[in-house]
């Protein structure tokens, strides 16, 4: 099953427009503290360009690292909402992306014009 | 003067559309990583829905927490390209969004629609 909790910040205006709540904070600092990390941004874009779903040892045959490292890295991104390990085949699970969470946090940055 | 240089992340597509290189990740986790913070995340919210510019004295007394911490915190920010403190006034440092940079790392994030 697809995890069906809410992305992290869907609740609420972009950050430019109201000033954040301190548990909302706490929420959206989850999701980009996710994505701060040069190996977890590669791992996402790989799994939200592979049209089929993204296996553990095709990512790590992409970044020539051990297995359990990309694991660990994507048990990351996936307790911050932002992958799901959904699609179990055989013996082997795929990775796709939550876009509706990674758009939540785009739309949480998205600054309006400045000022003047 | 206000910043110039590039924001991080302003040089290519959304890294939902091609894998990002490893120097395109290395740039777009620095802003990441400091928006991965919930005590940044609502310093950057509370400047950037200032009228004229937030100041290092207003930001401790929303916080409730010392200069130096605050003023650490928007090191950060203005390290990652998130922030200005161009604007002095007398002895008071007026901190400002760089808004464009938000944009670009809300337009990397942005996911094309979920595979059919």
């Amino acid at each position: 099953m697809p995890d069906s909790t809410p992305p992290p910040g869907a609740c609420c205006a972009p950050l430019a427009e109201a000033p954040l709540s301190a548990e909302d904070a706490a929420d959206l600092a989850t999701g980009f503290k996710a994505l701060g990390d040069p190996v977890r941004l590669r791992l996402l874009s790989l799994i939200c360009t592979s049209d089929d779903g993204a296996r553990v040892s095709d990512l790590a045959a992409a970044f020539q690292v051990s297995g359990p490292t990309i694991s660990h890295h994507l048990k990351l991104l996936r307790e911050a909402g932002l992958v799901d390990d959904a699609e179990r085949r055989g013996t082997s699970i795929h990775y796709r992306p939550r876009s509706e969470a990674l758009n939540v946090l785009a739309d949480r940055l998205a600054a309006p014009p400045t000022h003047g």
